[in-house]
């Protein structure tokens, strides 16, 4: 990484003010907190993390308002919030963002009936365009991507190489999809007749609206009629499967290895942690938290915090385990009673 | 969606009964009990809608044989599975499905010794098909599928783009595999040798029997030698990773981020819900069903349902469900005895 | 398979010793105990299909040296380690390996700015390589692989079909990836400003040492600046998230399903069964072996083994699932004692 800068310059650049150090001396380049050589900045964005940020070889520090350790040595810009601030740093020092080269490669198979002005997108190599695909400006096609018939893409998407968007899925503006997931699988769904699981077609749609991200290998399942609906600003990490017409709210949160199962419903603000399991046809009330590993069994119609298996509010699913990790102990516990009472027995009937 | 329909050819349609409403009238659409408009036709496949049916806006509705609402002012049809009749309006109503397009597009790599009736068989743009493979009549092959040297598939089989299956794997009739899916990647086995963990060759095959759909984003490991072996009419959903030399029996259902280790084998008609997990070389029964978060851990010989973590009969497992539910609760009760014991023995020592 | 071998060229060939059986008498072919047939070569690699082996049609087994049970008409090869010495006979009777075939497919789309030498790297159909690209000798990338600017990828390293690697990450020398998986897809990284998720930006690397391999379907994120990185011969599963920032040590062994959240770290040689979960900035000693379906909620810095959510060391986690089926029994038991105890009081106050 590159392009010094001063001290002064850089508490400018993320929003702060130097509150210690020289404002001329020069900052080389960022890292963190352990990696940090002279001449670096770094941020303290975790409490968790103040005991190495002691011994840190970082010479300049992004640090909170509620920031008060002595630093000896060290330039302290304090900011209202030290890891978002630090982007700022990182887009500076870091390697410049791909840049948008609109066109078409001669290698991508562009569908004669796709709408979409060649000089406002970018189509990349092997990229795969179908029938009647439209493609707002702005938007990035990478390499290897599929994209099926009658789709609609906005504007200023990245789609990033080797994913796929199935026929006529439709995606807001602002979408992201990263390598290896696939929108618009059919959704699971079988009857069992004479023996055998006969499929039951799935015709609906996947839309994601304004602001989605979708992590790597992630998928989402068309709906059987309808559609598979993520709420605008909703953020989908890796390696979840979201099954055919689940509908999220806005600004959702779902993190790796999340299951949601056919049907179900999430509010808006709804955060999923990671290797929570939804079942089907449920519904999960607005600025609901789920913490890892929750699994959802019963409808949610309250805000707050869930945990466990089945999910109960946070204060009683801690209760649980806590008394889960005291079962031994409990058990020991009941052995002793039960000889004390029964010589208390022997003595009353003595 | 189009293609208006009359209240009593919906009824033929779907194999039903018109028992309520004007024969004449015209059906224009359908669409869920909670979105459907005026003119449309919607169904109850699952008692838990049936508060939100008597306020659907639709006009005619699939009901089943026990259905004894009074639903006025709305057509019903009496099928036996609403669920499934539907189907054939979603047909009738719904986009039409892509045409069968015979041919390889200009763009496919296809190896010169590659077995196939161009005629018959469809590959996509930027497919690659490798040495000795050979496909059968009516199958399609998808935008950017990637097949291995010496793959067999049977006819009428369905390959969603973007999806990879290597080197001499087995594929069936009739056998459909959605996007971003792996069939025949290494095994994942090593030998601990000085200090390194050194690859054991997997040199076996996938085999996936006629009528098998594997969902998006799911893995099925090679066998280390013989095969992994999927048998007929089994469908996986997405993100399931099914390990080497695993063999399923026939019409299994294994639902999405199930994680079965390498060398277990199931019997026929084994449904295994999300996330379940089944230890390596164990064996499974068949009309075994596992719920979901279920692990297993020991061989499973008789017929039923499991459920928990080491996985139990149903029963036996809720009962531990039920007793972890009122650990809290015993933990203070157990105090309490302790108490009134302390007390009894105070009075006897007095 | 075919290459027919006589018992004693077998027993060579495998570095064992033919401790029964007519040396000169022929292996036509290999397989498992329960599917093999007469002439055929088995191995007895784990002590829980003996059973199995006393009825095998194999007429060849190669044995550990503890083996002592008599097996009449067959020739026994006694080896150290019959599963690890079986691999002799696969590469000998299995199909071949793929040859290096080096050179670009005309249909590959290779930047004029990749380095690396043709006549010694092996670039397949439809595979996209970006710009400042440096590949080693005798690396193979093959079909519809997508390679991202400035990537670095080592000697003797073999990408499968359709995985992707992300712009300036960096493989070592035999690093393998499976098809489907994804190097490089940005860390899930958001701060919630003024009621949206703002992408956090990520603009670190992935980095894979020397003999890393990483299964199907896998996803690793880069960092957010610096380096996700995956320690020398550490081997990953199929179906696994890494999140950005995350450091593992040096052979490990993580398999199917399991999710590190970001900036996890991990000594050496830790093994982490399948569907484990570890939670974000968490550390692991050297040598933990975490059991399928822990879940790690706070730094482990114990060599050992681990079991149980939240996870525990072995023995205390063992006896925590103990109480834990204990438990219908014991609020049985309380019942009881409660009215064992009530009828002593009353006797007391009477």
């Amino acid at each position: 990484m590159s392009h010094h800068i001063t001290h002064q310059r850089l508490a400018e650049l993320v929003g702060g003010e130097l509150v210690q150090g020289d404002p001329e001396a020069v900052v080389t380049g960022l890292n963190s907190i352990a990696e940090a050589a002279p001449g670096e900045v770094t941020f303290l964005g975790n409490p968790r993390y103040l005991t190495a940020l002691k011994s840190t070889r970082a010479t300049a520090i992004l640090v909170g308002p509620d920031f008060s350790e002595p630093m000896e040595g060290r330039a302290l810009i304090r900011v209202s919030n030290p890891t978002f601030a630090f982007s700022s740093a990182i887009r500076h020092f870091g390697p410049p963002a791909r840049d948008f080269m609109p066109g078409i490669h001669p290698s991508a198979v562009v569908s004669p009936k796709a709408v979409f002005d060649p000089q406002k997108v970018s189509i990349g190599p092997a990229a795969v365009i179908g029938d009647d695909v439209h493609i707002g400006d702005g938007t990035t096609i990478q390499a290897s991507v599929c994209i099926g018939h009658g789709v609609r893409i906005g504007e200023d998407c990245l789609l990033h190489a080797n994913c796929t968007i199935a026929d006529r899925c439709v995606l807001g503006n602002r979408v992201t999809i990263h390598s290896g997931t696939t929108v618009g699988s059919d959704g699971f769904g079988y009857e069992f007749v004479k023996g055998r699981h006969v499929k039951i077609e799935q015709v609906g749609i996947v839309q994601l609206d304004d602001d989605v991200e979708v992590g790597a290998c992630t998928s989402i399942d068309r709906a059987r009629f309808g559609r598979t609906w993520i709420g605008a600003g909703t953020k989908i990490d890796n390696q979840v499967q979201i099954g055919h017409n689940v509908v999220t709210g806005k600004h959702c949160i779902i993190v790796s290895h999340v299951a949601i199962a056919g049907s179900a419903r999430l509010g808006d603000y709804v955060t999923i942690a990671g290797q929570v399991g939804i079942g089907g046809h449920l519904e999960i009330a607005s600025q609901v938290t789920l913490l890892a590993r929750a699994g959802v069994t019963k409808n949610i119609t309250e805000p707050g915090a869930y945990t466990g298996f089945p999910a109960k509010p946070l204060m009683e699913g801690r209760r649980m385990v806590a008394a889960h990790a005291r079962m031994p102990e409990a058990l020991d516990k009941i052995k002793e009673l039960e000889k004390r009472l029964a010589a208390l027995e022997a003595r009353g009937n003595a």
